[in-house]
């Protein structure tokens, strides 16, 4: 009987790039095929009520707190950095040695930290109140974010590029490219988008940063990618928001 | 020649438990030799200036974002849930088989997340600010970490023993101790210390994590370990704090 093997599926919020997009952009880079459930037809199992079902499912072993989660086989797990520490090796996105893969796995976790920071500074109080509810808390958490912790994780991330001896000044780990650039990238963009006047401010000090995230934009799989249906778009849905209130308020 | 292992260096606040502690209690359980380097006297080489001094080191080939980090021979890793991927199966803290592996990453994954929202319950605004200049906001946040947040995972982890078939009620992942054990148990304490009215109250949803919390404890070198001076008081200088008007605002 021919076996088949099984499919890799991504159960993840259908409308935003979030957490999730850091394992879209693996697979994408990749060129290995997956499925992106949430974002199905609803007919064809997609959609947030099937994703929600999902979460709620018994007879998952493990459950997850909440999305992404990567179904691959008999294998369900949760949390982004889980998710691509599993799939790393599989889509040829990390070195093969150990002393590698930790240290990629430290900068997906770093770059976790960067993205929670950035939401909430547009959410300080509660994910479950709006914006305009906790709007004159989030200047202030933003402020801070801009004028300190920004500045400190980019240049951190700078130093772990300058520092790594063979990947020619655009890989945070290793001589090619793994996911943990493609997940630096994202980070940039997502800033980009979000406070796009503190971070034009900050390009200067951040060349290397800036050449990974060209490195990783001339990717064909990755250029086609971003043009396509299958991204989603920034908006103010997503864990980075932009709002211009909340970008460089000081000169 | 003989040739000696290399020795296990923790590079941690020496006045903090902070995400250190999840390391810690993972040597302790496992009643393996390591050298808390910020606990160590400062003509031995500790202290916070040594601790200061040794982030900033140039010849680190990957540099830490913040500490915990662990110095094994060459290796030299950081976050605390990578550190603890290297650590768990060297101290026999993991079961073999890679499902429980990722399952306890995953665990210890969201563990952190909980930690952090507890830190940002009385640090909403910055880490930078003390807790008085941001203490109408730490109000806010802090009501719906208690309300919404703390039973979301309480009930989450409750749902994990559950389903852990393997576990005997009283355990994360597999059928013995693991540091994810460790952990919970940790936050467990924690909570109990920074929000004991709130705790108090949700103790009988999750009967699971208090027989896990007490295997835990009744752990011989464990039990030693939190009667020693190697155990870090709670305080109101880290990751949990214990502020009254922080504690269950509603009856």
């Amino acid at each position: 009987m021919p076996t088949t093997a099984p499919r890799y599926e991504l159960h993840y919020w259908p409308s935003i790039q979030g957490r999730g997009e850091f394992v879209r952009l693996a697979f994408e880079a990749a060129g290995v095929e997956y499925v992106d459930v949430g974002r199905l037809a609803p007919e064809k199992g997609g959609g947030e009520r099937a994703l929600l079902a999902f979460l709620r499912e018994q007879s998952l072993a493990t459950p997850p707190f909440a999305p992404p989660v990567l179904r691959h086989g008999e294998l369900v797990v949760a949390q982004s950095a889980n998710i691509l520490l599993y799939l790393g090796p599989r889509l040829g996105l990390v070195p093969d040695d150990e002393p590698s893969r930790l240290a990629a796995n430290q900068h997906q976790l770093t770059l976790g930290d960067f993205s929670d920071e950035a939401h909430d500074a547009h959410h300080p109080i509660a994910s479950s109140l709006y914006y305009e509810d906790q709007q004159t808390e989030a200047k202030r958490r933003a402020a801070i974010f801009v004028a300190e912790r920004m500045p400190k994780f980019l240049r951190h991330f700078e130093q772990v590029v300058a520092r790594n001896g063979r990947g020619g000044g655009r890989h945070l780990v290793g001589a090619e490219l793994s996911y943990a650039d493609l997940s630096m990238a994202q980070v940039l963009w997502a800033l980009e988008y979000a406070f796009p006047k503190a971070l034009a401010r900050f390009t200067h000090e951040i060349p290397r940063l800036c050449a990974l995230r060209g490195h990783v934009a001339e990717q064909p799989r990755i250029a086609a990618y971003l043009r396509s249906e299958r991204r989603v778009a920034f908006s103010r849905h997503d864990l980075f928001r932009h709002y211009p209130e909340l970008d460089l308020d000081s000169p």
